[in-house]
């Protein structure tokens, strides 16, 4: 349905002969697969991204045949130096891509073939496609979990940066999108430190528990040949095989580990975007960002848009369907291998392309955001922000319970509200009115700047605090 | 990450310079977009899908502008005569898609520049990329939907077909996947032909609901121009212009909806799929399918594989997962327009893909199945299928309150299982011990198609009642 | 897991004896369940929230025997009475709900045992669990989707009747929440009035498709006895019986459609949820709930939360996981009755629930909203809301394509941002310096109010054509 | 809409006076909330499942408070042995939770005040609802975890003690649901096994990265008193306090991977489930389960379903269900924190009792299972389950690529399905009309039992394998 007014795209794709038919299956078929079967059935569109994996895959299996006298070593080094080739014309762009080979595997395979003929058929000895696909998509999530994991770090780099230099710059901290007590931004930026570093840790340890390679489970059942399923681990960067080979053909828990390790990290992501694009709204007018991270409108001249906060905000959604679908495919299929295990790939490839931009977007916008710290200054003029403070001194000075300080200080608000001016301009003999005990002393806690220094507990905004944080995050980063 | 070992795809896009990017946006900007604002922000990959929707909405468009003497007769046939040769080339593949105009909208515009020079300026006049893409979306949803609507049609012709000729054909209905009572097969067919008839319906009502048009919306407040938004819609196949300028730039409803009766309609179709794939293995053994839709297998050559049902099954997946991202894509967006909603398109697009496949490949599969009655009758000897036929005529014939019959049947198959005999086995003196006025007519209901043919309630399994059923449809489809 | 801490809440559960097993499910069983088995199936605390519509179904079901002579008058007629007397019981807090029952259906028939005695086993005569809890269901979605509608209606009208004093209210029209042209208040609550017109329309379409009435499907096959299915269909509300035992028993789609509807109009809701959090954050100041819908903080006194926006806002994620649940929860059942089904309810009544709060606490803040229609007005004054006029002037006027008036109007507004002064202030002679023939009528499009009133188009926010969509509204509403 | 016919359940809960507003929220709200705003703010219905860690936590706040003398030790006992007395009271069921005081925290709360007086007031001295709630939580969360990590041992247990009688069974290993090779049984329970450990291992890691405390937060910003973290996050079992206070009360990445974790464990148990499932229906005839774990039909007498194992598999919708709605929930919220936040225990608490209900009863399942060894066997006669251990050995034996190798056998199964027989029944003639070296001893590896004692790959069906796992095991076990 890629064009409702033409033709369906699906028509347009080959039928394949009975004779190529049964080149893929064996003797057993005489009629070749119904046109809709084939569009169903062919997945080189998506799993082509998956080409270098397979021939090092295959590279390793083949490697490991001649090591154990499986494969002749003369039979094998063709192989090998095919393998190579193919390599070269794929990043050359050489390398044409066929829907009748239907998947990578066999557009490699076919590919091996016309180059070395006949030795070609032996590359599949002891092995099948389903112990081939796993091993091959697993090591691509792999990669890309250690480069999502790098992009995380870039990020919180340039967030920790940033905080750097604005200890002291001070805006409303939010509950409810109402102002709530002031914080100073660098406390803000580091919060994302401290989050994304757990996000990283996800990805981390999704990481080491797909540390087992699935090469050598044959279809399902192991191989009668005399494999060492260590050294094709070991070649493919895996510390180990996996122990059982129904575990190995038939689980994607990996990608689904990785998918949720994904997911949650985006919605990090979306939580700064959101943020971000409040923050660069004329309404808060806290941020802004250059022609660089801005995009126009096609019809209002003066517009500058956070495109790519939204848009990453947007990929929260993407991430988290990526994930549903293969929560969904997977579920309920018993073992072994289920042909519904080909849509794996799609929402995975997905959602790490849309989770990379995200990370990509912030990394380049964090560094890009153009501070307006006289803004986020005045911001902290409205709301009261205080209040907690005048509570605090009233449980402090006067011991008072904190419920009963609590409640003083609502009704200061509610008078302060009604006199249009800020708690600190409130006389004294007002603040009387509601304690007789309170002193001239209320008025030091009063200001915004009074109330971040004197958060000082551990965690907290206080500059001193703060800078404790980013003393730990020095060790971490350098 | 196409592929993390190579360097990242991103890096080979086209970097905008300064001009370009002030030829989008106008004269405000001076510094050419990051490169990853670039990456996330382009579009073209996934939207050029909506090329055709593009050139029929702005083909109405200018031509309402002329009607209207917004824009002079030879500029807007300049812009028509434009807007047809951009079709044909992109019809016969000669048009070049270039990222660097970021949409399928720019690429569009900015090859009838230079086709046509500056008279297609004139084109955006009172109209914005907001209620343009609405416009182009909507009418791509809604050829979709009627696509799909007649894939249904076809799918419920295909099982109406085979339920003609099975109509006498039992096999055991399963409840909990245990045997329950037998039905028709036809019977079974008919289910799902019902079924469809209410995702037909849903199809069908997203696309009446989805019949107003958003064109003439501008950028979110209308437009001071003299536009007539009636002449558009029509042109357009609308019945109407949306009736509210936010509403029009701002709603994605008729994509949710969409993607929900794709979703349901993907469910129904991994039910069926389901199934075929129980049947199809040899322990059912009800059906197979020929060559055209089986697969074999890389290591394993007997095997036969049910490859397009499995995927079938997976597609119910893939298409909630698309539901969940536009869902939460969407989620809390203010008005008008946010660039989130940009990615509103491919969700969609995967979604539709997905259930087209699936839709023609139970087509197929049902037309191509081959029944094997003997297996589906001999399974009816399992499972003591005739028990609720007993517990009905204790109740009929000696007017035994229901759950007395139910409990002195229970007793009666416990001893049947316990003789290992089928209960049109056990003797009468057997039948008498748990009830002494058991007579010899108990026999008359205690055969497989005595119980099917007195299921003659409206819509039972009986074959009077099946064949009611067939009548209704043959109403339905001729 | 109800708590860690404290011994299983599971463990507390009954254990059934055998004979009561055995007078569930009749002579076959020997033993009792497992604990665990019990407590995995045990519905009761979930579908007790059925006990009306089993009831009513049942009431029905009994009358349609008695009057097709399968049943005696008397007792039906007993059965009839104790269904009352159960329905008086549990309307006044009387009856007993059981976990020794597991479900519903079976605590009101046993309970109807012990009221009348054995006749109360005939209430089962030519029906299955599984005809009778799909009729159930049924019946509660369609009440509740009625229910619904009626909510959605009132939050229309709500809308409407502060639309009706807002017309000439005017605040900045956003996209990508930066502002981008100006709008009346009455436009952007009426937005909403047309969104959700087409989530009750996606709610009534969901009524009508589940206008047929399983009940009489028996287990999955029909019945032997001579039942009216257009009797008990017609008593319960029903327009006709479902034409399809296997489908009637098997079918959950009324439940995902109307999910489906329920999730889309929570996102409309999110949507409004999200924009009144932004208006009542002082940074916006739009608009202001009074104490009756704000909440305050246990520790900052001088909070004023929109916590109903909030949780309205949550709720889209609620009603989104509703639906995911079941669409995953049915995904791949063969027909006909799966346990699995079991699950179907929780979901419904959870998102039903979610969105019954959504919309009464919407309905309640829109008439609550105190409207600063200062502060609305003054953010025009931010952003260059008019540029979009001075383009559209240099076309209309000087005959411009609008491509390049965009791009004199973006310098015009690089101009004015450099001056610090609104589009308005620049004077004549810097207009002049981007086109010469720019006149000193340029002026009359750029104020605020001018170019809300020549945005006259159908559908947009000149407050002609709002009052035009007044009048439809009018018309709709009384 | 607990019941539609009834008067709303949302409309017979109390009003708030003002007073009773007031004494939550301090002196600055007149009015009461509207009945709406308390119905869809009220969370003691779902959150009082916290009481314990709501107990927990506030001892250990008060305790530190006493000890860093801000609290004077008189108040802080009184407070401790109130907090004791209430604990008893809820355990012993006489406490009586109630909707005006909305959440666990302030029923706690006012019960304590009615207990000990105006001391109560003092406990919530540097502590804000925000910082207590989000600890109460994630000591909830650790809690579950721990309580599901024990578990999926025990399920771990038991299906390794069925394989260790099983190692000599032999059953069909299936691809695609078709017969594929011959696998030991014990191999199939360990394959579970090891998933189940991956799924452990996900917990453990979610358990580690939760091991920092938020109480001591605040409401955002950190708290001006002198408070010791350390003790507090020591008495509470975590490692250390959270480093980053706005962090600690907006984050809740350790519910979002609690549930992530448990999603996967569930889905899983969902496919162990329809193995099961399929398994005991007498098409398979595979396994059958007790009286302990089937259930009957109310209608047909006969019937023995498998309930457990398919409420099991909708578990995993359920689980999925969750995640996706706190995902959703969480979505580009800024910090800090926000109401919406306040539904994120409903899906948490919802998935982990959905997931102790799944794996408790695969745990009973699987030591309940009957094992029907020869129905297992028998099944290997269908399907030329052995074709792989031809090509094999025409591999091994005659030095044939592997591809040429499949393509003969393919010839071979077809030469023997056409005669009716096994691959093992072809006589030495056919097979060499196939390939001429075929010598007698090629039917040495044509039995069920020769193929799966061949398969002696590490990771492999052999016994010999299959008994090396079992020696892993037993390491861990024991």
């Amino acid at each position: 349905m890629s064009d409702p007014q033409t033709p369906s795209s699906l028509s347009s794709q080959p039928n394949l002969s009975p004779n190529e038919a049964n080149s893929q299956w064996g003797g057993r078929f005489s009629q070749s697969p119904d046109e809709i079967l084939q569009a169903i059935n062919v997945s080189i569109d998506t799993d082509k991204k998956l080409w270098s994996q397979d021939i090092q895959g295959s590279t390793a299996h083949i490697a490991m045949l001649r090591d154990q006298n499986i494969v002749s070593a003369s039979d094998a080094d063709a192989i090998i130096n095919g393998l190579k080739l193919i390599r070269s014309e794929i990043e050359t762009g050489q390398f044409r891509f066929k829907r009748e080979h239907e998947d990578i595997h066999m557009n490699i395979e076919a590919r091996l073939r016309e180059l070395i003929g006949p030795p070609a058929g032996r590359l599949h000895t002891a092995r099948s496609r389903n112990d081939q696909v796993a091993t091959d998509f697993k090591i691509w999530v792999r990669e890309a979990l250690a480069h999502i994991m790098s992009l995380i770090q870039d990020l919180r780099l340039g967030l920790y940066e940033r905080a750097l230099s604005e200890i002291d710059t001070i805006l409303p901290g939010f509950t409810h999108l109402q102002p709530a007590q002031p914080v100073s931004l660098a406390h803000h930026f580091l919060a994302y430190v401290s989050i994304l570093k757990r996000d990283y840790g996800r990805m981390e340890d999704a990481l080491k528990r797909a540390d087992s390679c699935p090469l050598g489970a044959g279809a399902l059942a192991g191989t009668p040949f005399n494999i060492d399923r260590f050294a094709t681990a070991k070649a493919l960067g895996f510390a180990e095989p996996m122990d059982n080979s129904l575990d190995a053909v038939s689980s994607r828990d990996f990608a689904l580990e990785a998918l949720s390790a994904a997911a949650i990290c985006a919605n990090t992501c979306s939580r700064m975007a959101e943020e971000w694009v409040l923050w660069s709204s004329p309404s808060f007018g806290f941020i802004g960002f250059s022609d660089a991270f801005s995009t126009g409108s096609s019809i209002m001249p003066q517009k500058r848009n956070p495109d790519a906060a939204e848009l990453v905000r947007a990929k929260s959604g993407r991430v988290t369907g990526s994930l549903v679908c293969l929560l969904m495919v997977m579920k309920g299929l018993p073992l072994a291998y289920s042909k519904d295990m080909q849509d794996d790939k799609a929402p995975v490839f997905e959602a790490f392309e849309a989770l990379e931009l995200a990370l990509r977007a912030l990394s380049g916008m964090v560094r890009d955001m153009k501070i307006n710290r006289d803004k986020m200054r005045s911001a902290c003029d409205l709301g009261y922000l205080t209040a907690t403070d005048l509570a605090d001194w009233l449980v402090r000075t006067l011991d008072l319970p904190f419920r009963e300080a609590h409640h003083i200080t609502g009704a200061a608000v509610k008078r302060a509200e009604a006199l249009g001016v800020d708690l600190s301009q409130l006389s004294l003999e007002e603040m009387r009115l509601l304690d007789a005990r309170i002193t001239e002393d209320v008025y030091s806690v009063l200001s915004v700047e009074a109330s971040v220094s004197s958060r000082t507990s551990y965690g907290g905004t206080a500059p001193s605090a703060v800078k404790e944080q980013c003393a730990r995050l020095k060790r971490e980063f350098s």
